[in-house]
Formats: structure tokens, sequence, C-alpha cells
């Protein structure tokens, strides 16, 4: 048998932001890059200059756990050493390339990250966003299902939602296996759900609830299922039966 | 045979800022949300009052496209017509409650919403986040996969990455099928294809350029996978023979 291949890393796309005017946007872009574990960002012909001290504000120490941000003249220059780059854009060019998803752009980033090739992601400037020039220069238009009516985010926002579909696509181990289910706190067993739902019925049909009593079966069933669908822990187990116990002790004595 | 039940429209999940500070935030948030077709907010206490000049200023106009804002003084009112509530905080409690990606969170908005139940999405303070007792009113927790070392996102960011999964798991019919790809202009047919680079095989056999001539076939072969993997229309492979016959053209007279 072939042995199976080894798992290349996989190389995050670089963010490019061309000429963007507001410090405030590259600041909040740095953020929320480092929030999704983006860590390689440049920047072309920023207009308000480089480095800018509300960039610095909004980044909320961001840029310090990055790669250094590199400062470029030009879109040729900044993404010349790369082998796969997207305009992310809301405005579709009459232009023959392709419109992909960030699902889609994402495959195909973490594709060529498995042959070496590095991606970019390139956003234009807020006012007018990327030129038709720059668009030509990327190897497809990567764009999001926006209201047609009011489809032009702000650029950090746009950088989110990338650095968030990108996160999003890579394998995480464990983060959604319920974290809060310690091992120190298990779930119940299905005997202590059963024991715990013996001790229930008992005080029930003490209570003479169960009226007329060939109810007593399903209404049994779906007690069972509520507490069943409720996942609990041998320990909230245990807190229903002191509440149980609580409600119907000295519960005849006031009869 | 049965009939199809009808499908209910989806009913959009309800965007609940709780004791907001920022107006920029709330501002922010309207316009993320309305970039992905969210048209419902509602605030609890915001610090600054409501309304709010910045918030105005950083919405670019979502305000007025968007149901009107609701402020609530709690919680409890806030949330208290909708059936099912997820908190989106990146701070795991030590707390039973499940712990959701954004697919499956909004795969359960959509299920409730097939039986007619509105979900809604609790975002808490900046600086402080979400109190336990809010977290505790809501059906599950909605955490993002950030960086565990640089997990707090700004506000608006946190509804945007919201808005987008919520948008993006909602059908949209035809936004990826290469609306470039215009009527008037369609691909090339195989038939279009095969005479371009039947014309390229002659003008590249006068000149001599397969040498030994037996290279000819995988050369071609070459030629037409990089021609059809840029999946070509009509109007480009008359632009490419109009190219192949301007090179030629004059050619052997230079000789």
């Amino acid at each position: 048998m072939a042995e199976e291949p080894t798992k290349t890393k996989t190389l995050q796309p670089v963010i490019i932001l061309s000429q963007p005017q507001m410090g405030e946007n590259i600041g909040a872009t740095a953020r929320v890059m480092r929030n999704f574990g983006l860590l390689e960002l440049r920047i072309i012909s920023p207009r308000d200059g480089w480095p800018n001290a509300k960039s610095t504000a909004m980044a909320a120490g961001a840029f310090n756990l990055m790669k250094p941000v590199r400062v470029f003249e030009d879109t040729a220059t900044a993404i010349a050493d790369l082998q796969q780059v997207f305009a992310v854009t809301a405005r579709l060019r009459d232009m023959e390339k392709p419109v992909l998803s960030p699902d889609t752009a994402m495959e195909k980033i973490h594709a060529a990250s498995n042959f070496g090739a590095r991606s970019g992601l390139l956003f234009g400037p807020e006012a007018s966003g990327l030129s038709n020039a720059e668009v030509t220069a990327c190897d497809g238009i990567l764009t999001y299902p926006v209201a047609s009516d009011f489809a032009s985010l702000n650029l950090a926002q746009a950088v989110g939602v990338a650095a968030f579909a990108w996160r999003n696509s890579t394998d995480i181990p464990g983060l959604y296996v319920d974290q809060n289910r310690a091992a120190d706190n298990p779930l119940a067993t299905k005997q202590e759900l059963a024991a715990m739902l013996e001790h229930l019925e008992e005080e029930l049909l003490q209570a003479k609830f169960f009226h007329p009593p060939e109810k007593a079966l399903v209404m049994m069933q779906n007690l069972q299922n509520l507490f069943a669908r409720a996942e609990p822990t041998a320990q909230e187990i245990r807190t229903l039966r002191g509440v149980i116990k609580a409600l119907s002790h000295g519960r005849g004595k006031n009869k």
C-alpha cells in the first residue's frame, strides 16, 4: 500500500490593501486579521503615510503579534512574489474573470498551498475600490453574498469576512467539541438518568399526579424525552434528585 | 403521493446589542447588517443614549433601509418574544451550555424558522462582554474560530461575521454562476476552439516550430489543454485567430 502523502503545512493568504485612505481601517484590518490568525499584511501607497497613529490605536496591539507590515509603491510589486491573487470586490466588472464565493476561494488557496504556492487577497481603497487594471492582474474575483442595494462593506469588515472564511476553512481540532463538558464533569450515565426518572415517577405516583393512571406511561415518556434532550451531567442529575426530594418532602403531612 | 410541504419564508435572526458603549460601533453594526440583508436591530441600554450622531455617521445610510431600531431597558425584555437566542462570545464560560460554530448556529436558526420560530443573536458590551446571567438566558454559545491569544473582536466585526455567516447559509440563486459570462458573450464552441488550434498548428508547421516533427502531437495537446483551461469565449477565440494571423503575416518574406 502506498504511504499517505505528508500533509503540507497550510500557507496563509497575504492580505494586501491597495491605497487605503483611513489609518483607522488599516488598524481595524490588522486587529481582525490577528483575531483569525492571519499574520501578513501589505499596504500599497497608504494615503496618510506609514506608520500611522490612528492605525496603531485601532489595532489593539495586533501589529505586535504579526509579521512587520510591508509598504509597496504599486500593486505589481506588492503581488510580485505570489502565485495566486484574488481581487475582493462587490463590483462585478464586465470582464472575463471567474467570480468566486469565499468558500471556493479558500479551497483554491488551500489547493495552491498544497503545492507550496502562496496566495494573496487584494482589497481596494475605501471610496473607489480596485481599478480595472488591478482586477485584471488577479486570477479571479472574490465576492461576498451582499445585498445588491447596499453592497459596499467597510474595508476592515471586508477583510474580516475573508479572515473568518479562511480560519473557518482550516481544521481547528476540537474547537466545537463541547469544551464546556470538562472531563471532571461528565454526562450522566443512562443508569443515573433512569434512576432519577424512577424516583420522580414514584413521587408522582404517591402524589396521584397521573389521572387517569393509564396516562402514566406516556407522561413519563415525555418527561424522559425532555430530560434526555437536556443531556444532563451526573452532577445535574444529583441536583434534580435533590429537587424532587425537597419538593416531595413533607408533602403528605399537610394534607 | 403526499404533497410537498410549502417552504416557509426564512425568518432572519434579530441582532441584539447589550449595553453597547460606542455609537460608532452601533452604526458600523447597522451598516454590515444591511450589507448582508439583516434588517432588525435591538439595543439594550446604550451607554451614550439613542439616537446617536456618531452612530448615524458610521451607518452610511443603513438605518434608513432597515426596520426602526428598538431600544430596551434590559435583556429579558429585549429577547422576550424570541424562541431561540444564542450568546455570541469568545469567552467560553464554565457553564453547561452547547458551544456552536457559526455554521451550526445558522442551521439551527433555519430549522427554527421552518417552524415559524424567531431567533436572536445577543452581543455584549465592548469592554466587558456578556454577563453570565445573559449567557445563561440563552440557548447556546456561538463562538468563532478565533486565535486563542487574541480572541477579542471589535463589536461590529463580530456582528459582521454573524451577518455574513447568515447570508452565506441562505440560498441566493445564481450569485456565483459566473455572472460575468453574459448571454451576449457566450463561451466558444468546441468547433471554434478546434478551428483556432488547427489554424495555430498550420502556422507553426510552416514556421518549422516542431522539431523533431514527432513532437507536434504532444506540443499541440499541451496548447489545447492551456486554451481549454482558459474557457475562452467565442469573441476571445476570434481575437486569438487575429493574433495568430498578425504574428504569422509576412513572416516568410523577411527570411
